[in-house]
Parts: C-alpha cells; structure tokens; sequence
C-alpha cells in the first residue's frame, strides 16, 4: 500500500481537528480547514462570521468500517472506496441588530463544496471558545459596575486583580436564555513581580455576569463568606476582604524554603529506542496492538480501530464528558458546575506539553490545531504525548520444586494528553498492556476552586484550606465511552456476578459452593455496579468460542461503585448530567452519538441527547453493534493537603480480555535480566549517619 | 547515639525472624537464635525435640513505645531502659509413643535464660513447616496406597508424578483432630529434559493424605473429574488421564515460538543513587519519613514506626492474613482453603529477590533467616527489596494567564517482597510517596490451581483454562493491619460520608448541597464499605487540630467494597474465616494481637482469637490506642487468559494524610526537566512501514 493511501486514511479518520500529524501534514491539513474557511466565508458572503471550530467530521461507521477491515487485512487498492473527507464548521452568523445564529456545516475539502448545513436551534448554547473568555476579561475590565463593586474591598497595595472566565454553568429554572459568561475574581500579590504568584490564596466575594450580546457586564453577583452560623446569608465580610488571607506558592522560585534537595534523579534510559512504531502519522503498532490514535477539540485524544494480532477489539474509545458539580448551597454556587468536555472542550484546553516534563523515557509527540473567530487555523504543538512505562512485575511464577523463578515486567504504551481547566487539571491517559488490557486512566489534579471565607469561620459547604479560602466541596464525574468491536462489530453485553448457594446436599453439602450467575443485556439501559456481588461487564461475540473454555471470546471491566451525583433528583445540576444516573450503560450504535451528556452542554438546564436520553430509546441491544458506557467519578471534599496544588488524585478503569484469547497472551514477555538494576551497597546510600 | 544503641534498637524491633541485616550481623543473629535453641536444648534434655521457629519477641508497647519516642527524639543515653531482647521458640517435643507436644517458649537471648514457656493446646495444630512438607513427598513415595492409586493412571511414556505438598485445609465438622497433610498430584512432561517444564498442566485426580504422627500415607482421596452433566459424581474418567491435556510452559527456552522479539530495554538509571539511605541495617529515611522495616517468617515485611517530618503516624502496619478458599463444591474441594499468612507463613514462603528481576534501578536488600528441625538457623537472603520508582505525575498546575506549567513527579519508595506459595504467587508492597500518603499493594500471579476434567465438559465450578484442565473458582481475602499512631497513641475512628440532603429553603434551595456526616466508632466493631455513600474511614487526634482548617489531623483511607467470603455462614470455610465478615474492623490495641484469622490457622475448623474475637470484646475504642484494621479481596473466576501464569491483578489501599498537614508536603518536589527525556523523531521510530 502505498504512503499516500494510508494518509488518506488516517485524514478519513476519527481526527476532528484537522490535524494531529507534525511536519509536512501540518500545512496540508491547515490549507484544508483554509478550504472550509473559504467555502463558509463565501456562504455568507454578506455577514459578519464568528468562527468557533474546524474540525474533521467522521465518517460513518458504514463507510468507516469495511475500510478499516480491508486495510487490516492488507487488501485495500488504489480503487479501494475512500470515505470522503469532511470538515465540520461551526461558526455564528451576526445579523445587524446583534443576533446570532449559530450553525454547523459540513464541507468537503477536497471537492471544496458545501455537502450539510445545520441551524443549531436556538435553546442550545455553542460551546464556548477561549475568544469569547477574553470578550469576558476585557469586558469586566470596562465595566463601571464592577470598578464600583471591586472598589469596596480597599484591597492591600500591590494587589492587583484578576478576573477568571468561566461559563456561567446552569441558570436557574426560571431564567431567560441569555448567553452568559462569568468571572471568577481573585487578587494577586505583585509585590514579589512573579507574574506567576498564586491569586488563588486571594479570594475576592464578587462575580461579574457578562451578556455575550453586547458584550456587557449586566450584573455584579455578591457571594457570601460567612461560616456555618450564618446558613446562606451573604454580606457577613468586612471591607478588608484580603486581610486575614495567606500566600500560597507553588512555583519553586517563590517556595519559602525552596525546593527539596534530597530526591535524586530517576531516569528512564532506553538505549535502543522506544518498542513502538507509528506509522503514517496517526498508526500505532506495539506488542502486538495495532490502533490509531485521533485527537479533536472536544474530547483531546481518542483511539481508533483498535486490534490485537489482528484481531479486532474496539472501534472506537473515548473519554466522553465530565461534570464537577458543586455542593455550595448559596446563590449563586447552585450554578456551579462545569461539562468540561462539552462546555469547551478537552481538546481545546488541552496543554502543550514538555519533554522531559510530563513523561519519562522517549516520547512521541502529536499535534493538533486551534481555530480562532475569523477562521484560521493553526497548529497546537504537542498535545498528546506517546510513550512506555514500566508498571512493575506483569507476572512471575517460582517452581518450588527447582528454585526457577520466571519474571516478567509489566510494560505499558500510554497515550496521555493534559487539560488546564482555569484552576484544575485532569491527565488521561489510555494505557495498554502486554496481557491484552486497556486502561482509561484520570489524574485529578491543580488548584481546587476556593471561595473566601470570614476569619476564624468554618462551613459546611467545604473545608477552610488556606486562611481565608474556603475549598468548595465537589464532585467529579467521568463518562468514558467504549465502542466495542470484539471479534467484530456484533456484540453482546452480559452482567456476570458471583452468588453464594445454600446448603444442599446436592448443590452445595459442605457450603463452598458459589455460582456465577449470567444476565444478558437485551435492551438499551442503564445499570449499577455492584461490588457486594462482585458484577462485571462482559462484552462477548456469541458467534466465536474460545477454543479453550468453548465460552464466547469477550472483554470485561468491573465498574466503580463510586458515589453517584448527589445534587438532588430535579435540580438543574441532575438534570444536566442525566449521564450519571447509572454506572454503566448499554446503548445501540448511532452514528455522532458521542456524547454521554448530550452535544451540547453549555448553560444548559437538561440534558438532551445524551446517553440517558439513548438509552430511553429501548433498543435491542442483543448481538448487534452496542455502545457500552462507563460512569465513575470522585466525591472530592478538600483536605488541606489538596492546596495549593493536589496531590493526583487517580483513578483506573481496566478493560481485560475475558476468554479472548488461548493464554496469557504476555507469556511471550522476554524475562531477561535487567542489567541496568543496581545492587545498593554500604558506601552508596547505608553510610551510618550516626558516624 | 552510637552504633550500638541503635543496633540494639534494631534488634529489640519488630523483627520475629532474629535477623534482617546483610553482613557482619548475621553472625550476631544466628549466634542469638543458637543461645536460644541451647537454652531450649537444655531444658528438654531427655526428650527428642523438633524445632519449627526461632524469632524475635516484638516487645510490650508499653516498653517499646518511650524507647522509639526517645529515639526519635534524638534523647536516647547510654543508661537509657531497652527493651529486653527475647527469642520465641516453637518446637514440639515428641514422646516416645510419638505424641507431639507443641510449645512455645521465651529466651531471653542476652542472658540465656528462659523466660516464659507455653504449652500448646492441643485443639491448635502448629503452623507447618516446609520440613513437614518433605516428609509428605517422602511419605507419598513410599506408600503402597499411592502406588496402587497412581497406577491406575496409565501415565503416558516419559510422564513422572508430582507430589505437591499442601495444608490440609479445613477439616469436616465431624472429622477427628489428627495432623494431616496432603498432596495435590500431577504429571510432569520429562521429554524435553527440562526441569521447569510445567507439571500443572496435567493434574492427576488423586490426592494422598498424610498422618503426621506416623508420617503414613493413610488414605487417598479421589477426584471427581466431572462436567456440568456429572454435579458433584467422582469417577467418570478413563484411566488415559492425561491423554486429553496438553502442555502449557512458560520458562522462554520451552516456548513454542520463543519470546518476543519487539520489546526493547526500559532501564532505571539513577546516576547519582537511590534518594532513601539505610541506617543500623533496619532505619529507612526517605523524603521526610522515617520508618524500620522488619521481617518475621509469618507476616513476611513489616512497617514500625512510621514518622513523617518528625511526627508520628503509625506504631506498626503489616499485612496480617489472607485466605483463599474454593468454591468446587465436591469433595474433599470443600478443605481447599488456604491461610497463606497462618499457617506456615509468608515470610517462609518469601522468594529470594534477584537484582535485575524484581524490581528496577537501585535496589537495596534486606535478609531473613530460616530454621530448621533441629533448630540450626541459616541466612535467607534479599527476602525484601527497597527501591524507588516513578509513578507518573504527583502534581500540576498551568498558569492559564502565562503559560507556566509546573509539574512534579510522583516518586515513591516501596518496600516490597515476594511469597510462592506451591503454584500461585503474591507480590506485597508498602509504598511510601511525597504527598504523604501510604499505600499497600497486592498483585496476585503465578498458576491458578487446576484439577482434571473430562474430555470437552464444562463447569459450574471453575473454569477450562487448558485442555483437561479446570481452573477453579475461589476467592481471595486478605486483611491488613493498621495500628496507628496519628500524632500520638490516642486515636478515634471516625466514619465519614456523603449524603444528599433533600430540597429546603433554608438549607437546599436549589438542590446542589450534599452534607458530610461523620460517625465516631465508640467500640470496638466492624463495618462495612459503602461507596454509594462515599464513606471514607479517619483515623484522627482529638487533641490536635489542623491550624489552617480548625479540625482534628488524620489519615483516612477508603475501604474497598470487594465481594465478602462466598461461602455459607455456618460452613467450615466461613467459621475459620470470620476475618471476612466485614471491610473494616476496630479493635482496641493488645499487645500480640497482630492475626486477623487467629494465632493458629492451620487445620482450623474455627477462628480463634482472631479479630472478629477481638471486636466482640466491646472494649471503649474512642481517643485511646486503636488498631484498624481492612479487609479487600478478589473473586476470581479464572479466565483462559489466567494460564498458564496469570498476569497480575493489583489491589491497592490507598492511606492518605486527610488535615494532617498544613499544605500539600508535596508541594516542594522539584520540577526540574528530566534532562534524559529523548524526543522521538522519524529516524527512530517512525518509518513508514509501508516502503
């Protein structure tokens, strides 16, 4: 197969921004969204246009699949049906008397014609873009109501301001549709001229409400500091709002001890390079997977077509949304909540990372692109970085009859990409091992989001973690979603759990016995984990057996227990996130169904099309193409160890091969020594320090 | 302090086997377990003895506890009170009408004298030990029983039996209290010359049973071979056993097609060593903790006196019992119940660690010793290993106004070590990281135990993981044992959860809040996990509070919900097993109250003093010296994947600093680049595969 033909199909693929690969396909796949650019400017040729994304548009399963399975089989040729290549422009068209419309269009960039336009109805908000954070920003900065309000706090000289944009969240039951955006403020210490001093440490009670119309501050919101004696009133602080405040660094040069000087270096040495190849940009082949890797604005890296020795495993997997919903009962915390894939994207947010900074050993590195409002495009460097771990000992067995031991490490190929949401960070990774599993991991990690709190007060809407500040307690919840494709498209979920028996001389005489007990899933639905009965989700093809076993070959995971949304049922934070009403959802295959808490997210008051919505539909889920959903989060209730910066806080969802295949499939793993492990000697490191 | 105090602190430690240090203390150690075997010599001078342990006494708390506080403190004189060294000796003293009778005694080993001395009751059966499984290879080998059973079989040409000696399990309540042992039979493939060829692929449905007394072969217990079809019928196979099985090896040179090829070195290089250093041979300080690591032939590694920055967090931690019970409901499947801690001990069964293969870069070692029957003691080298690793991102956080990013690493210290215990393995590690947290971590591997089944049948009692060869189902349970000491003795247990609170104006106007409630643990108990409601497990000190957030210091840890023992309340599996009732457990500290399954495990029909014993006392657990201890297991039903050496499956108990300190201890990890970080580039990785 020639390099033009893989190219055209890793630009077929699951890749919304234009973009990942670095080089020479840089300037092909920004010229491409110039092209969609040119045709949506020529579309509306006498409006005034605000882009907000470009991206690629997938193609549907129907077309996607049976190229993929040529090309896994090596039998694609040059006459081989292509998916066309589509870009997804969404954009607002500005009328005179300031109204937008907001549409979705979908161009082919390589005919260069316009193929679908979508008026998105109007009671959906747009995903938010980093230019409508500035509008916010600057429009705060000319506001003569916020100077009023700020100028009440007579804050400590060499103090400065800073004004955070967040989406507004979820408005109130009975509120208008306005597009709203909202600024967190906080002071910064200037007086150390570290542009980078923690303001976090400097609350400030107020919050500027900007109408995206006309770009205005409509609306100072005061927030309350008091403590648990004064319940939801606001109004308790005094004007020297920062008085009783602290500093809190976290960037080395400002640490009032500096940094640590007893932790020596740890490096990972490869000699030989790393054991992974990607090919074609966007093909990733290592121990014996074979997948693509895709990155868009939305959802930051997603895997694509995912195979072992060829076989196939999933079609597609993805991080599909999150909710941080917060706890804090007084106005107008209740809107407090974050979609933080929906409301902006993950993509979008995602970092630039750093050799030598995010990961150890030899890294691979890819790229996406950022759009900006008038339409161009340019590259984001580095946005998923590509690299091993070693995750301990994979397995080892002893022969205690010779001493033999047999070891072999766990290696691990880890797909990462970071986001900065404001003050947090989340870091994803997908993980695959050498034993035919797949991790979805989450590192909750940054600042957690603090309010300020009167001297000396405590409360129950979260825990005083720096003098003055007060760390809201919140929630964090996941929703990855699993396209599954085990040994082909056709799949069927089952609930396995374990049971005890009673006693029956001809079940059970001597009470040991346990039985597993089998639950197809026949209808789209939600469902719960259930640890007490050890529940795991199997996802098997009933047309293969395992050779072994004679049970169908199928993958597994045991979904998290972890709390559920805790917002009360018909609050508007519930309502928005019906996605986390279950642990687990089975739901049939719909191309664009992607997102488990609808498409769009920002300020809304309900979810629409997400999962739950799906799920309703009651489809027969039975031995066809399914979707399985997984739903985890975090009840985080701040510790004062969480400031400045948290420790990660982790979580993993393991996906294991479950009679997939004959063996261990890492019984291969080479046991060599590793000659590099250093014995640690006396003079090393056991010096008696009484001496 | 010189030298030699602190070496008599390392001896009065923690440590039951006499010795861990390398070099010249060996000497000392063994030269101490000699006193004690002359002293007990001595005093049974007419009988013929059989000596099982020689270890070391952990002393009183009561007289330990000023010491370490002393020490730590850095007061410690020459005419400071040590606690006094003594050697448990358990060895049974065997009459001429070959009763056995089974003590253990207390030598003082500084003056040789005895000190205490304890007969057994009876109805306990002594832990084995590995000298007792040679007589039963020996005592197999020579039975005319055995010989008749086993040719039954006719073993293919260039077949030999294999005896693989195992506790008894749990006898029948209507069985009489002899000492038994037993042994599971296989077949080993000799053809290829190759001594690690793996004999587990070919079980053999007989299994001899061996009084002790006599050390004869008494009976032979056969096996049902049976499917689905067959319930609990033995004695449906043909007497080709093996002809249906077929080999499943896992040393590299027997591997069909070798090892892979693809997998290139990932090494640990720490140019300028390890970051911890050892001092009097059992003092670990690393990263502002200290800690003395200890080993005893029963818990294998232990944690004392765990300090960070100069304050104290627990006086021991230690993984205190597991069991592994079977869920083949045909006998005699019913005894097949392991209590890996109890009854012969991990620290016996501890694998000696080999550099290069346990763990990565610079690993320091410790030692233990062994004893056998006639009470000689000898040196058993690297049972733990200490190392550091990388365990990805600790903290992040990006400046959005500037860019900035500053990220630490997540370095840990691990304290790990290894028990093979017949086919299955258990790898066990403390890990030490800088945000102040501990984590215990459990990896099961090695050979699911298998039993031969018929040619094509299925099971309701395990699994077919290799032709004529079932994999059971069982569980795993273990329990690990916290005593802490949270700034100081006194602790109180604290249950803390998360719960919705319904719609109210005053206290849920718009339904966001949930509320915290916490529960003091009054008595001593047990409870459960229960993350719908988030429940966290505290350990906190009334009498100190966190300056910043106003509330006691603790560390918490989540207890994970696993799937509680399976078998029938009332069943011998689960009268032996109460350890397994609950998640979490309460007891108020007692000096030797270290088992959750009871002092003697072996044969048992009922747990003994363990800590569900320990619970019921009732005794006032509030702001006193508490242990706490956790429960977690694994229900495993085999996968085809399982075989023939399972790849780990990882538990981990994450104990965390929850208001303990006042900021993130992290927070000063410095976040310098990793200068050995290597950028991949085309050259290295990715070529086009397609030329």
């Amino acid at each position: 197969m020639s390099q033009s033909s893989f190219q055209k199909l890793f630009f077929a693929l699951a890749l919304a921004n234009i973009s990942i690969p670095p080089s020479s396909s840089h300037t092909t796949s920004v010229t491409e969204a110039n092209v969609a650019r040119g045709v949506i400017l020529q579309l509306h040729d006498k409006s005034v246009l605000d882009f907000r994304t470009i991206s690629l548009e997938e193609p549907p399963k129907a077309q996607l699949q049976p190229f993929l399975d040529a090309e896994a089989a090596g039998s694609l040729t040059a006459s081989s049906v292509r998916p066309d290549r589509l870009a997804r422009v969404a954009y607002d068209v500005v009328s005179e008397n300031k109204l937008f419309q907001f549409y979705e269009s979908l161009v082919d960039v390589s005919t260069g014609k316009l193929v679908g336009q979508e008026l998105i109805d109007p009671k959906h908000q747009a995903p938010l873009t980093l230019g409508e954070f500035d509008h916010l920003v600057k429009a705060v900065w000319r506001s003569p109501l916020f100077k009023e309000a700020i100028a009440e706090f007579h804050l400590p000289e060499g103090f400065e301001v800073i004004v955070e944009p967040w989406p507004y969240g979820g408005p109130d039951p009975d509120e208008e549709s306005t597009r709203y955006f909202q600024g967190l403020c906080f002071a910064q210490d200037t007086r150390n001229g570290n542009p980078d001093s923690n303001f976090y440490a400097y609350p400030l009670p107020l919050i500027p409400v900007m109408d995206c119309k006309n770009r205005e501050v409509v609306r100072i919101d005061r927030l309350a500091t008091g403590g648990k004696e004064d319940g939801l009133v606001k109004g308790t602080h005094a004007s020297k709002i920062l008085e009783h405040c602290k500093g809190a660094e976290y960037v080395p040069e400002l640490l009032e001890n500096g940094t640590r000087k007893d932790l020596k270096a740890l490096n990972v040495w490869q000699p030989d390079g790393p054991s992974f190849t990607v090919t074609d940009e966007s093909l990733i082949e290592w121990q014996k997977w074979r997948f693509r890797v895709g990155f868009n604005h939305r959802e930051g890296a997603t895997i694509h077509d995912i195979r072992y020795d060829g076989r196939s495993v999933m079609y597609r997997l993805s991080i599909s949304e999150m909710t941080v919903p917060y706890a804090d009962a007084r106005a107008p915390f209740q809107r407090k909540q974050a979609f933080d894939f929906g409301d902006g994207g993950a993509g979008t947010c995602a970092n630039n990372l750093e050799l030598g900074c995010d990961c150890l050993g030899h890294i691979k590195y890819f790229d996406s692109t950022n759009t900006t409002s008038d339409g161009t495009t340019s590259v984001s460097s580095n946005v998923i970085c590509l690299h091993e771990e070693d995750n301990g000992i994979g397995w080892k067995h002893t022969n205690w009859r010779t001493g033999r031991a047999v070891v072999t490490r766990n290696r691990e190929l880890v797909v990462q990409f970071i986001i900065t949401l404001a003050n947090y960070e989340y870091i994803f990774a997908y993980k695959f091992d050498q034993a035919g599993g797949i991790t979805i991991e989450t590192r909750a990690t940054g600042i957690v989001s603090v309010v300020n709190i009167d001297p000396g007060k405590t409360s129950d809407y979260g825990n005083v973690v720096s003098p003055g500040a007060l760390a809201q307690n919140h929630q964090h919840i996941f929703a990855v979603r699993i396209d599954p494709a085990v040994d082909g498209p056709n799949n069927t979920v089952i609930v396995e759990e374990s049971h005890p028996v009673p006693f029956s001389p001809e079940r059970n005489p001597a009470g040991n016995f346990y039985e597993i007990q089998q639950t197809p899933i026949l209808t789209s639905q939600g469902l719960d984990a259930a640890p007490h009965h050890n529940r795991v989700v199997k996802i098997i093809n009933k047309a293969k057996r395992n050779p072994i076993s004679g049970k169908p070959v199928g993958y597994k995971f045991i979904p998290s227990p972890t709390q559920k949304l805790l917002a009360q049922p018909g609050s508007i934070q519930a309502r928005r996130a019906q996605f986390t009403n279950h642990h687990v959802w089975v739901t049939k295959y719909k191309d664009g169904e992607l997102f488990a808490g609808g498409r769009y997210t920002l300020q809304s008051r309900d979810e629409v099309d997400g999962v739950a919505d799906a799920a309703k539909r009651g489809d027969a889920v039975e031995d066809t193409d399914v979707v399985v959903w997984n739903v985890f989060g975090l009840t985080h209730n701040p510790r004062v160890e969480d400031w400045p910066v948290m420790p990660v806080e982790i979580h993993q969802l393991h996906i294991k091969p479950a009679d997939f295949f004959s063996a261990n499939p890492a019984i291969d793993v080479p046991s060599n020594k590793n000659l590099s492990s250093k014995l640690v000697e006396k003079e090393s490191c056991c010096q008696d320090k009484t001496h």
